[in-house]
């Protein structure tokens, strides 16, 4: 049975890290600079095999990845061209208008700042030109059909290679430092969790304690949530997406919360389901048998890498956990994957899912399990902590740190 | 001369509308359900002259338009396929998963609700089959080159054909209470910002004044910001994106705010550039003339309206004020735009500026009118309003109602 902690044994935001100082941010930021051109190295290394001379990227993550330079959640659409980006085998190519020239400039030193045209095509017969490219690798699954239609009509002499997953692939793969941002920012939404809970009382909307959530994140040490968070009451915790209603806090009834913050970049993602008032004998043992696929998964984990075993396959993984649900037998298992990486994106690869690609999870990296039960017109339960894996190191470890106990607010 | 208002002179949140009651935003959605096929008709007039048998839509803002299905910011990137629609001369089938569901039954009584598959290709041939569609319009500026490919491939009988910009066409001209949405979201930004005014003294950071500001807004009858809300002291204003940072208000400089507020879905867009302290004679100046430049395209409209006159263009009005500036001569006249039409996203149909296409602007509609001076390494003026523009009905008006004085704080 899992451990039930109430009132005076419930978690303190000091049990927690404290945010990261400017220190520390700085340090970061030097990391970043130092692991670019490692980060550029495999991404050119491809460009043989795929007979390209260079390889023109979208994704704000991807252009904060290789580049260096940021734009923030969203503002990517507003941003024109401005943070597309052109890499040749000698140089990297970033487009700014006015508004980004000063900021890609000190974002980015080791690239060639061109100014941002406000329509792609126009520029692009000269901006392939300029580093002697004849066949452009471009980004099939972000640029959009009628854009791609366009770069093909303005040049017509420069074939235009569609590439998918390179970057994905590269990035699922994590560096120490960016191991440590998406570890502070676990601690950044723990802290907070923590903070809220003498606030998670009967009467209280899932609306207001979803903001003060995000309110608790936002002063807390993050720059940004990773995503809205999400606060579901009762029969809501049973609809896996579910945005936070006026619905109140209720004695007898769960409070599933999920959210994450950010942090340098990187972000946190994690999910409890708390009890409000002493649970039911069928919630706990549902809680329970959640808690149990959970370890199920991360015992397996470990058992590969303390064996030196192959590593299992997101679809493997996913797997075992769903087994344990299932060779139950009495509720459903969930409908939706296991879990996801994440890093600069809250959903990354690797993916863990019955859908998933098979093939050994990657290493060094970080990925959500999050198991969960779902009880339509009941309740739900669903646990979610971050686990960084890193074979060679011969480590499996939960960077998400609140506690996984029968919590009773 | 404008105005100078100070100490007991502020604009206080009292003088600004309340916001809407639960009854007002019940009757607004009456009135969407109501105008939906409203919205389908001109949709599908378009498919003879286009030789397609039906539309396949994915943008979350025309998704919400024309079937009622709603996806928060974002929500779209973790949906999947949920929320991608296909309109035929009969039918609005609306993709949805488990999880969205019961949410798009209830939202889109009209339509019928397929099961989202995982990958749209995967579903492609029996969605197109079941409407007996050979030949779809796709929303060629929206989807992924992949994406495209992949249809293609799926059904090689039925033809996609690229199709541009009708349904931003259609949404650039409003509905009365489309405008009303509007301008309910005008209100809570113009009451949020005279909520701000006494916490705005020197020492703040722009960081915590946006961060206060989305807040006010967010607690202060919104659903939600429309944007990051931006704070800009002295020199920093002039960069017309930038982003708060921990720079302070201090005396002699100016603060600027640039932000938005969402009601019903309806987004507001405002700027307001503040004085702390007595502003020096140059800083009055420029304050006066961008008030100038804006007050010109304004009349400008109110002319043509009056007289009945064809409507300008929005190419035609950026000159309007930018020649007011350049006339002036002592200045540099904005680098971007005159304004943008906002509705369901901030930024939408009509555009306005020097790029803008020829042609009398929409009517009934609503669009920024935001003009600027931006001195590099000193200071940087915007006023932002919202125009109702409605030529039928002799209307041109100011949506936001936060004076455009002086205001020293």
């Amino acid at each position: 049975m899992a451990a039930v902690r109430d009132g005076a044994g419930l978690p303190e935001p000091a049990d927690f890290a404290a945010p990261p100082t400017s220190d520390q941010r700085a340090r970061w930021s030097d990391a970043d600079a130092a692991a670019r051109p490692g980060r550029l190295a495999p991404l050119r290394a491809r460009f043989a095999a795929a007979d390209i001379d260079a390889y023109f990227g979208l994704r704000r993550q991807h252009l904060r990845y290789l580049t260096g330079f940021t734009l923030g959640e969203g503002e990517e659409k507003v941003a024109g061209t401005s943070g597309q980006f052109l890499v040749s085998g000698g140089e990297v190519i970033v487009l700014a208008d006015s508004r980004y020239t000063l900021q890609a400039g000190r974002e980015t030193p080791g690239a060639r700042i061109v100014e941002g045209p406000r329509d792609l095509a126009a520029a692009w017969p000269a901006l392939v030109a300029s580093v002697g490219a004849r066949r452009v690798g471009v980004e099939a699954s972000l640029l959009p059909y009628a854009t791609w239609r366009r770069l093909e009509a303005a040049a017509p002499e420069v074939e235009v290679v569609p590439i998918e997953g390179w970057i994905e692939a590269d990035r699922a793969i994590k560096e120490s430092t960016e191991l440590d941002r998406v570890a502070a920012a676990c601690a950044v939404a723990d802290r907070a969790l923590a903070t809220l809970l003498p606030k998670i009382r009967p009467g209280a909307t899932e609306h207001d304690l979803a903001l003060e959530l995000e309110w608790l994140i936002r002063t807390g040490g993050a720059e940004a949530i990773a995503f809205e968070p999400t606060c579901l009451v009762g029969a809501n915790a049973a609809l896996p997406h579910g945005a936070p209603s006026d619905d109140v806090v209720r004695a007898g009834a769960v409070v599933l919360f999920d959210f994450g913050a950010e942090v340098a970049g990187y972000r946190s993602d994690m999910t409890r389901t708390l009890f409000v008032g002493e649970p039911g004998e069928r919630d706990l043992a549902v809680y329970e048998l959640v808690a149990r696929a959970q370890k199920a998964a991360i015992d397996q984990l470990e058992a590969c890498v303390d064996g030196d075993l192959a590593l299992p396959s997101g679809r493997d993984l996913d797997g075992v956990a769903r087994r344990v649900i299932e060779g139950d037998g009495r509720w459903p298992a969930y409908g939706h994957g296991l879990g996801h990486g994440i890093g600069l994106q809250t959903h990354e690869q690797p993916s863990l899912g019955a859908w998933s690609l098979d093939g050994p999870l990657p290493s060094p990296t970080v990925f959500s399990i999050e198991p969960g039960i779902y009880l339509e017109g009941e309740t739900g339960v669903r646990i979610e902590d971050l686990i960084l894996l890193d074979a060679a190191g011969g480590r499996v470890e939960r960077l998400t740190q609140f506690p996984r106990d029968v919590i009773v607010v």
